[in-house]
């Protein structure tokens, strides 16, 4: 097969779409203008600045006055997290959260218990589900918060949101999900699912690096992470990123416009290239067989380091990645393959192959073509794979 | 005179150079890969945002490792005060400041007073300026911090920068600066002026918006105030913005490169304007005459609303200011004009013209044409000058 480049790592980042970068390029040349200013160059950007504000809050169900633009999706999950911790402390200090988070949540989570709260990380099944018993069985009188992620970065797995909303609200509990990975490829309405507070990042859904949006309910009070300038109703200082918000609006719009449609084609691809993937031995899925995000592939192979693979698969051309590319600097294995129950050994041999709508039926044909022999070349070089024919036979 | 449209806001925000959005495009489009991946489009974002790092130390005077981005000025001040505050704790909560400082450290200040900080903000002349002894004789020996801004975003006054970091350095108290006015208008160095922290904003000098930077002197932990994938060594969380990163660095390149050059035309244009906005009778000068950033031209002009002049002004074709852009939703006085001592009612008159090296000589003509006539429509409208004239004759 001849070689091509295969960028399978969309849930590390997203290339920018055209129609994004495109919406933004007025606002990085001629309309350059500062939101807050009053004369005309200002309100022009004021009104680019709302009318994306606008285009984002349809796209998960808000209202525009919920919606807060910040530098990045971190910075939302810190800012819903410390936020909520400092305003809600008079009523208790327990925050109930998952053991498969990203570390923009557990981090932070880990921060505020040094400041003495109380976190309770609710385990997950084998395919990384949380259990709405457990949820429950969990909630005390002191819990201020729930925040659990809406899919998972790693393996794909998709949380039972609406349920845990609902139980969230019956309890008279905030309920914050890390929607990261979720926006614009699966459907979120904040309203149906009861969420109080969600995160989002726009480069996930080929928007651009250095936007993220914190959605908050109407009439709840977040204090700022951010002081300042007063910008963002007084909640999120800092002049406004004017183009970066314009192209977020753009690319969550096509995203959501398109979504029945990319749904049901990257879905296909992915089932596709997990079917074929498994095939090859002493292999297996990570993650919800079904409840997982449409574009995430995920694996573990026996016997293989992750980092190798991922070296080796990116001389083949293949961009992937192992573990979450935030925590790649790493050497311990995933948090979230711990979590879901996988020896550390096993762990250590995982791979991400995350795909999207740009992704065409002859990039899954090459991944196909060329992961089982990389796989192959790595375990005939590796002691473990012997011991592991040994033990067979 | 032939009308024009003359963009005299340049201290609120900036265009953004070509040669930073030729940068940034190859980022924008086709490099657009996580640098904290370990495949090959990882590993050339890396390079590219490591690059830029080295380019924007050198720029002020500091070594890479000390140059942290993130997402923008505001969010830099806001790290490098609550930072410090947090882990100087045990020794002491006392901080100095200044009373003429931007809201991005003054209310973060602020929020800290109500966590049982204590703040001397320092006073300053009728020019805007500090004195360095009431600087030594506000020192006590729980001072954790000195916070005091570079250059006024206002009135433009620069402040006696090196000799309080000498100072700071001799008593053993980390300064931190607020430069986001000052770097790339005026030689920045922060070896050679003592500067422990520094906050800047890359579209105050033709970069991007939503790109900030924070230098922290080599050996000076801050802790994070995004926490979670690790990235920038640990310190500022969230995926990296490539684009944003390399538009900045082109930007502070090439801003330093000519500043010898623009610092010099800049000056001349703003001197002239300056002197001719001066003939306007009951007008002043706020600011220092001399010790001013190169590109601002700041009065008061009595009997005179700063909106009206700034809508007026607008629709003569001339964006500008009245107070700073970040304030202007506020209808109280600027709290730096009455810090130089102005009356309530004289500092409703404030007019900010700043003006850059993309500004012409042609654009200063229609700024000396248009403003008098402007500034003598409103007063022939207002009953404050009618008094005024009485009152005189």
């Amino acid at each position: 097969m001849k070689a091509r480049r295969v960028y399978a790592d969309n849930a590390g980042t997203t290339a920018l779409s055209k129609t994004a970068l495109d919406a933004m390029m007025p606002y990085l040349t001629e309309s350059f203008g500062n939101p807050s200013a009053i004369y005309s160059a200002g309100r022009e950007a004021k009104k680019a600045l709302e009318s994306a504000r606008a285009t984002i809050a349809e796209a998960i169900g808000a209202r525009p006055e919920e919606i807060y633009f910040t530098g990045c999706g971190t910075e939302a999950n810190n800012w819903a997290l410390r936020g909520i911790a400092e305003v809600k402390a008079k009523n208790g200090r327990h925050i109930i959260s998952s053991s498969v988070e990203h570390h923009a949540v557990s981090h932070t989570l880990e921060a505020l218990a040094k400041k003495g709260y109380e976190i309770t990380y609710l385990p997950v099944d084998e395919y990384g589900l949380i259990s709405l018993d457990d949820l429950k069985n969990a909630i005390r009188e002191d819990t201020i918060l729930i925040s659990i992620m809406t899919a998972n970065n790693e393996i794909g797995t998709i949380q039972p949101v609406a349920e845990i909303g609902a139980i969230a609200r019956e309890r008279g509990i905030l309920f914050h999900t890390d929607a990261i990975q979720a926006v614009g490829h699966i459907p979120m309405n904040v309203q149906e699912m009861n969420i109080d507070l969600m995160s989002i990042a726009a480069h996930k859904f080929r928007g651009p690096k250095g936007m993220g949006v914190l959605y908050i309910r109407k009439g709840l009070y977040v204090p700022p992470l951010l002081t300042g300038g007063g910008q963002e109703r007084n909640r999120r200082s800092g002049t406004e990123n004017v183009p970066g918000a314009v192209g977020m609006a753009a690319a969550i719009k096509e995203a959501v416009d398109n979504m029945d449609e990319n749904v049901k084609k990257v879905t296909a691809m992915r089932d596709r290239l997990i079917r074929e993937l498994l095939k090859v031995p002493y292999s297996r899925l990570t993650g919800h067989p079904e409840k997982r995000l449409p574009g995430t592939a995920s694996f573990v192979f026996e016997c293989v380091e992750g980092e190798a693979m991922v070296l080796t698969l990116d001389n083949a051309g293949i961009s992937a990645s192992s573990g979450s590319a935030c925590s790649s600097a790493s050497l311990d294995p995933s948090h979230v393959l711990l979590a879901i129950g996988l020896p550390h050994e096993v762990a250590h041999g995982s791979l991400r192959l995350s795909i999207n709508e740009t992704t065409t039926e002859e990039d899954i044909d090459y991944l196909i073509a060329t992961i089982p022999p990389v796989i192959e070349k790595l375990r005939a070089m590796s002691p473990l794979w012997e011991d592991k024919l040994n033990e067979k036979s």
